[in-house]
């Protein structure tokens, strides 16, 4: 059957499950008993378990980075642009692990799972969890998986601050940081956009206070419209003009009659029905994804990315935090990122060279805006290979 | 009683309602059988009636942009930086006139009026409107005050793309385009987050598709939700970094025990509670323009944003749009404005010059966004005062 999955796809790819019984104490003085950790890996872990590469997921992604989870899958794992035999992060080098973050809502523990003291979904009583508390999880998990080292800890976006976070609280515990389309904290507009999408889904009337499931329901109103605003941060203005922005002149020459600019129709509604393309896009993307992702969960990760802010236990200055990381930096943004726009991920290279830490740096010229960092953009894919091709050199050049 | 409005004030203001009896037909093919429409004015028309200006107000605007209502109100109109004795736009210059445009809740016939047909309110089934349809109504307006010819129409965002309208619809009947934070038609981005706006009104369960004033409530978590995203895109990054950019460490030095960055607690809530500034200024606005304004208009001005596009009657090109304007136009953008960007203005400037029309631009330095285009900005506000004294001056010499 794998027969069918393409040559340089990790194929078919089964997630383990990694039971934790001692508790993890979190950022907000609670912590959690016990907890699961659903992981999966590509590539082999050499003998020395030298070459592993932990992948830090964004906000709505899961341990499905890569290949396919079943032989009839046509929907590969979201970064599978990234992760394959010959792929920038290149599966025929490294043993790359991925997991779905604690608090998600695809096989870790999280707001949607019994919580085992009440037998009832944890719900709104799911501890808020934090980038650093993320970061222990992942410890714990490494320490599980006899790795002593990560040989680059990668990620994207939240992702990208989970790899931040890793270099600052465990310098000993990784060789390379690389840090993609992140910022140093969010802007005042970015917590704004977070707080837009908390809105929609706590004023739903399905929210229930979180305890929908209890009410067999969800709030698939509110998830939709977080999605809808999410989308439109994901995006540049220049990808969505190319995408929807036709004028009505390019698709119906001459035809004053027919006004509209609905591709489908041909006609404005003089209603509130949809008629632009992008209307539509928007609410495909929002129904699929309040149909797959649990609305808490949506809620602890927004507020992940708003309380992140590493300089925080250093009087403000970033530079001091990074002060006792030990490892080398790749930092990596994009030209049309409106979300964490390139002179976000310049502060961070600016704060790691005030630490005298050494960091490569590279804008990449696309205009796909943030989601540009989940996609096969030939020089991305090309700087990324080629820093993690020196990362294997470097590992294989210390063993010999 | 008057004493105590500021000198540079028009003072106590009472807006009069025009009743028109002839039905409006409008571009949907529908028509509105009669209608109020409500107006303020300021200044005195001359005997040669001759040095009126027109202003069109923006998505969320009304009749109401200089002076007060009452005594003992507090808040001027909403354009009363720019409006006013001495002010760009001049009321001891010009008889200054301002309308809330048909569909509005503020006095003009809307979906929060009753239908004389069936002595329900409209609601759902107030007609859409475009914004040809508004300079149509206004038209109807000069005529009923005897006014021949505009010496300027004068608007921002919305209101400039109605400024536009004039000039392409009826060019014989204004002398001068005032045209301010707008663009020639809605982006992809513009129209994803007017969707956006739209179905977090239409998805709450108080709307009863429309007919909410019937069950005596009104969509509020929606309208609230709108407000939200819509104020974000109308300030800067920058402004809302100013506003509420501060991080922990500004707020609180060296205390790690305090790690939050709430203003008013000084701590996270690790909660789904506010816990940022730009949090409870979002709620604090959506919340009183909830109460304040109809959903049922909020999803018409969205509407006219989204259709306006002059150049769909010429083959997409906007400067065969302006082959027949006979007036002279003044472009303005703001540098920070990401709704409406210069780029958009320059867009509009180019078609003009294309046309072989006499054109000024201005893009002018400022921090805050596209709400800029309602503040006093002095670079701004000198530059529309000294165009609008031009005019003034034409007139003048015009009569001599």
């Amino acid at each position: 059957m794998s027969d069918s999955f393409p040559t340089d796809s990790v194929g078919l790819v089964e997630p383990q499950v990694y039971h934790f019984d001692e508790p993890l104490p979190l950022r907000s003085g609670k912590s959690i008993p016990a907890y699961d950790l659903i992981v999966e890996t590509y590539g082999t872990l050499n003998p020395d378990k030298t070459n592993a590469i932990l992948i830090c997921h964004a906000l709505s992604s899961d341990h499905h980075a890569a290949g396919f989870n079943s032989a009839d899958n046509t929907k590969p794992g979201w970064w599978d642009a990234c992760i394959g035999p010959g792929k920038a992060i290149d599966t025929n080098l490294f043993h790359v692990v991925s997991l779905n973050n604690l608090g998600g809502c695809s096989g870790s523990t999280g707001p949607a799972s019994i919580n085992p003291l009440t037998g009832k979904y944890y719900g709104p009583d799911f501890p808020v969890i934090t980038v650093r508390d993320w970061v222990l999880s992942q410890v714990r998990l490494m320490d599980r998986l006899g790795i002593a080292k990560w040989a680059a800890v990668v990620g994207g976006s939240l992702g990208g601050m989970q790899v931040l976070r890793w270099s600052i609280s465990y310098p000993e515990r990784l060789d390379h940081a690389v840090c993609i389309a992140a910022a140093p904290k969010l802007s005042a507009q970015n917590i704004a956009f977070n707080e837009v999408a908390r809105h929609s889904i706590t004023s739903d009337v399905n929210f229930h206070k979180g305890r929908y499931l209890e009410h067999d329901t969800y709030p698939k109103q509110g998830l939709m419209l977080a999605r809808m605003v999410g989308h439109i941060t994901y995006l540049s203005d220049s990808a969505m003009r190319a995408k929807f922005g036709k004028s009505l002149s390019d698709l119906e020459q001459n035809s004053t009659e027919n006004f509209g600019r609905d591709l489908r129709s041909g006609k404005l509604s003089f209603g509130f029905n949809i008629d632009f393309q992008v209307e539509s896009y928007l609410h495909y993307q929002g129904e699929r994804f309040s149909e797959n992702f649990d609305a808490n969960t949506y809620l602890l990760m927004t507020k992940a990315l708003d309380y992140f802010d590493p300089s925080v236990d250093y009087e403000g200055d970033l530079s001091k935090a990074f002060e006792k990381s030990d490892c080398k930096f790749f930092v990596l943004s994009f030209s049309t990122d409106w979300r964490f726009p390139p002179e976000r991920s310049r502060e961070i290279v600016t704060d790691l060279l005030k630490a005298g830490k050494q960091v490569s740096y590279i804008e990449i010229e696309a205009d796909q805006g943030h989601d540009a960092f989940l996609l096969a953009i030939p020089r991305y894919i090309d700087a990324l290979s080629a820093y993690l091709k020196k990362v294997h050199k470097e590992l294989v050049d210390d063993a010999s």
